[in-house]
């Protein structure tokens, strides 16, 4: 592959994600923290204005405004979908990228611990994983390869390369000093292997490593109003990447029911009752637990 | 003493925490939940703007907004001040309040479990405690006792007596299903001990409990621009209720260093790391572990 020459780190595409947004404050005082020697780092804090605001955005989620039909549609014009066409012109524009790589810095309210979502498989992204996993043993891979390029509305889409950085549980607005440097040393790392790949010096990495691949998402039931009529069942809660088999109960009904898990195989949740996912009734993200071969 | 004729059940007074919004919305509907027989039981939803909002409040923090000399202050007019002054109009006046009792129903992204704070010790709230305490061991009494009727800031204020149900963690916007269990559980429990007061039927309570007395509050340090220089320890972050002996690790410093705790008694704290006292850079409460005698 080519070498990759521009690499974004981005933070505060949620305002009220804070871990990503003391870094990147940090890392603009002390850029040699984050520079390697065969690309250009640059620093982006995405959305400034929900994070004075104290809050994850101001009109829409901004890290769902950058399908390219949204990025072309001059009609979209509140705060963020304004912003995703900013920073598009920025970093972007997509699909013929001046930036390479972007890495996004987020926090979920969900047990996930550190996780890094590669949004694709191909043998870059299979070989990061396996980079970051043998360095961290505690991080979590996650394979989101779901959509073609175009039809991704992550911010990080707009690079040829990219990656989210999840990490929780972290309430939305907190700080935790855990979490601080989890993510930091997981970014350092997506740094040093990205210059191990330019300069053709990657060091033996595992054969293979444990990953769990998105499959699907799992709602909350709502009545005729559109109120919830359940809520995460217990036993799931703050379960997330333990195995749930068919039937397990996924959602306690406020009636006294519950329901269980209807697919046909062992599902690997995440996500877990997060707190930002409320306003479309997301009870959890699900997953295959795979292994990656490199 | 009196007899207790009237109790208000309050939910949403923040916006955002979840548990107390969604069990008024359930006592509305089967109001027999929370009837007794020698009191009128009412609910109000405090802050439902700030909940169709997402976020705590509107303009500010509405339970900070009942002190008397505030609500007499025709010149605080924001959106929390306008609710309280109509708050106090509805279950008060403060002072002469209609309202004997105040249940206010609160949320913590700190690790607190579920708390009951009792804004007094006289006889009438030892025995509360001493209830709630022996049908629910695993419940945290806190006895909050540093102000004049007249001083205290809270919406319970208002009223002769009034609670304030806080449980954690649980991140703002989430609502789980062990705390919503909790919550009705405690609330089931403090409205039978007014029951039993009413009707001269009290069984037999423990002659002690353990408790919690809150003695000052800790404040993450700033620099000259305001900014926080650290962040809450590790160390202490989910350890709300486990002591902290004089020097122990309390704030981590970006800068490398770190505070210990300057007191001269083993401090026991809590709200430690709330999300919502992030604009006053307050990193913790603390407290005397105390046994209360009824």
């Amino acid at each position: 592959m080519d070498k990759i020459k521009s690499v974004a780190v981005v933070g505060g595409t949620h305002g009220n994600e804070l871990t990503g947004i003391h870094l990147i404050k940090k890392w603009e005082k002390q850029p040699e923290l984050i520079n390697r020697s065969t690309f250009n780092t640059n620093i982006l804090f995405s959305n400034p204005k929900a994070f004075e605001k104290r809050c994850r955005y101001i009109d829409i989620d901004l890290n769902r405004q950058f399908k390219t039909t949204g990025l072309n549609n001059p009609d979209l014009i509140n705060y963020e979908q304004s912003r995703a066409k900013a920073i598009n012109s920025q970093l972007g524009p997509k699909g013929d990228a001046k930036t390479d790589f972007i890495i996004d810095l987020h926090n979920t309210t969900s047990n996930m611990g550190p996780c890094l979502l590669l949004l694709g498989k191909n043998e870059f992204y299979r070989k990061m994983g396996a980079y970051v996993k043998h360095r961290m043993p505690h991080a979590v891979i996650i394979i989101q390869d779901f959509a073609a390029p175009e039809d991704y509305a992550f911010l990080i889409s707009i690079a040829k390369y990219g990656v989210t950085i999840e990490m929780g549980s972290q309430p939305h607005g907190v700080l935790r000093q855990d979490i601080l440097t989890y993510m930091e040393e997981m970014t350092g790392y997506i740094l040093d292997y990205i210059e191990h790949v330019n300069n053709n010096t990657m060091p033996d990495l595992p054969s293979d490593y444990e990953a769990f691949y998105y499959t699907e998402t799992i709602k909350i039931p709502v009545d005729d109003k559109g109120n919830r009529i359940g809520v995460v069942h217990k036993e799931v809660e703050g379960k997330d990447f333990q195995p749930l088999s068919p039937g397990d109960p996924i959602v306690s009904l406020f009636d006294g029911g519950e329901l269980g898990w209807q697919g046909d195989y062992t599902a690997y949740p995440f996500f877990v009752n997060e707190a930002a996912y409320y306003e479309e009734n997301i009870a959890m993200a699900l997953s295959k637990k795979i292994t990656v071969e490199i």
